[in-house]
């Protein structure tokens, strides 16, 4: 039986280390963290992934805010609006939450955003610098989240096999790049991938970021190893992650369960973001 | 019995082409491709790479010059030079020799250059964008070269399992990523790598990019496989890849020798480039 790597508990522990920092960093520079959430259209889904940054900040200590634009807005409109915020000395963090309207470019909308405030770690600037294997700005709070509870199990990853299913920008590829960066031998497939089941037995580490439900079966799964469900897919049996997780516990080592596993963990990563951006400008040492 | 990607013969092809569109931008704009090298002391086999490229460039009607600085030159004078560079209209690419002395930042020097003329395509923002599966300014020349000959085989690439061992900034990160793109289900090893012999036998396309002499033995080798050679190694017997090619040729479908394969490639991928930026700024359209 896997041990579950309990991410919604690994993110209160991060949380309270941040509010505790969030509250010094107050008292001894003045400076209180803003977030800045940019909200395109009423996507109800979106209204709720906003909600929830906006509240997690304010038990955090953080100011956000969220400036919110009807559906058809213009591009040009936004892009400005993003830089208008860049120029804001106050705030220390920016967030354009996706999806946005088709008629408006995601890539041209990231660009804006100075990477010096891109807590979502999205700008090619702060990705160029991740491959490089250099200092990003910010990495992807997903990504960064997903590494912070492999190495929660102490298992070694250089040298070991590590798959990543998926190829997205905001996940899969920033994510093996970070387990590259530790030394594992990354593979990275996705819906092209002929015999994916193959793939997945190989790996040491496997992450599933795909979203299909329950995509990932047990015996698609090396006994002893580290699995993370990055899926959160509505089910009939409600929500469920890309891993058969009753199946997986059974063969893996280390599993994280969905819900409870990486979303939390996701949040908790913006706001540690949020205030390394604010101690950055305040000249305030994090340790 | 392999057959043999020739990539001399791949280079020469696409450097008439370049010359003959290079010929008409100047005839129909007046915009004669330009590019900036700029070398760092003296070290000898950087001083033979900047000849070959100097004459490649003439050879196809580009200008090419070379600043030079003595190997004691301040980090700062270096970025100076370059965003000097950068303003110069006349200048299409600008390209940093590599590797420079240990006391320059060659992040710095890299990010002083101007993404738009970063025809090594080393650029984070470069990177980024590719990483992105968007479309950057230019890609690494070598990577582009590899691709090339890759698809020079007719092989399709969607679907198969590519390996590339070797994660350098300039060859196995972006090389991985343009295979990955092409739908290839990719792997990345490197020297941390627990088993690479069965990790290479995986592969419908491998790519050796580690600089080890003949590291990768026939028995490495999937049978039919592309195999893409990038190492440029001296050793007792001259000049030799990353591969066995005596051995590797029994066994792969497609092989790139050494000397002759990705070297000139690269060389013909940056003429590419130079002329890229060149039209680009001129407002020609290339086919």
């Amino acid at each position: 039986m896997a041990m579950i790597i309990d991410g919604k508990a690994m993110a209160m522990g991060i949380r309270k280390e941040v509010a505790e920092k969030v509250a010094d960093l107050k008292k001894t520079t003045g400076v209180e963290p803003k977030l800045m959430v940019v909200l395109i259209g009423e996507d109800p889904a979106s209204t709720i992934y906003v909600k929830n940054k906006e509240k997690a900040c304010k038990e955090t200590g953080i100011n956000a805010e969220t400036i919110r634009f009807p559906a058809e807005i213009k591009e040009e409109e936004v892009v400005a609006a993003v830089k208008e915020i860049n120029r804001q000395k106050e705030t220390h963090g920016i967030l354009v939450q996706l999806p946005i309207p088709k008629h408006i470019s995601e890539e041209k909308i990231i660009e804006a955003i100075s990477p010096e405030k891109d807590v979502d770690g999205l700008h090619p600037n702060n990705l160029g610098r991740l491959l490089k294997g250099g200092l990003p700005w910010f990495v992807s709070c997903t990504p960064m989240g997903i590494m912070e509870m492999v190495l929660s199990t102490g298992v070694e990853i250089k040298g070991k096999e590590a798959v990543v299913v998926g190829r997205s920008n905001m996940v899969g590829k920033p994510t093996a790049l970070l387990l590259l960066a530790r030394h594992a031998t990354v593979t990275i497939c996705h819906s092209r991938t002929t015999d994916l089941k193959e793939v997945c037995k190989r790996a040491d580490i496997l992450v599933g970021a795909v979203g299909k439900p329950e995509l990932i079966k047990g015996d698609w799964i090396k006994k002893g190893a580290v699995v993370i469900d990055v899926g959160i897919n509505r089910s009939e049996k409600g929500l469920v992650g890309d891993v058969d997780f009753k199946q997986a516990k059974e063969v893996a080592g280390y599993i994280s369960p969905v819900p409870g596993g990486v979303g939390p963990m996701t949040i908790a990563m913006l706001l540690k973001n949020t205030l390394t951006s604010a101690a950055r400008s305040a000249g305030y040492h994090l340790e």
